[in-house]
């Protein structure tokens, strides 16, 4: 029962706190590159279109590094081989 | 008994904590973004309606980085795998 | 009743730590676009409506990140499922 404890407790942290550290990159990286874009189409504002362009494009790059966090936190709860491995071990 | 103690606190402890530290960068990015809007346009009036839907596509990229967390945690709590085997083994 | 000390006594901890924690962010977003919101009608006192409306709404998204800590607390608080099972399990 003592591998079981520790691997869960261990898969449970983990996955908290991936999603929490690993979404704070993104937001601040996103919430930056917003604001400067929408300070760019106050001084252009002929080239608006170009910019959200550019900007959407650029924000969806910026969101999949908080989807692979989100990616890894669901596995390890939902799809986690270790966990698979010890409880199927460990309850003879 | 000491299992389900033990992966319960820590169930506990990480749900709250994924959303706490996970809330402080989408919120500091949607304050810095909303800010900048807001300046851009008192630079330019004409294009507030062009700033303001492109601020809110953005706002709701950012915000989805702190609906991940939230996900998470409610996960955590309502839908644990890991408590879910712990109490249905522990209690022969 | 072991286990229901160490679940309560981490319950309310987590609570109060997942609010406190997670207000830092979401005051200080909302403190940011307010004062250039204001800097803002300063320099455009004609569109002190537009600014306004665009103010509030993207204040409600900066405040949602407040609310997911909020609702989280309440859970915690209110709705445990960790806390629910341990107490009926622990009074035989």
């Amino acid at each position: 029962m003592d591998s079981i404890s520790l691997v869960g407790t261990v898969s449970i942290i983990v996955a908290g706190l991936t999603i929490a550290i690993g979404s704070i990159g993104p937001a601040l990286g996103e919430g930056r590159a917003l604001s400067e874009a929408l300070n760019a189409m106050a001084q252009q504002p002929d080239e608006a279109d170009t910019i959200t362009r550019t900007l959407f494009v650029g924000l969806a790059m910026v969101e999949s590094t908080a989807i692979y966090c989100f990616v890894i936190s669901l596995i390890i709860v939902f799809a986690n081989p270790f966990w698979d491995f010890v409880i199927q071990n460990a309850a003879p």
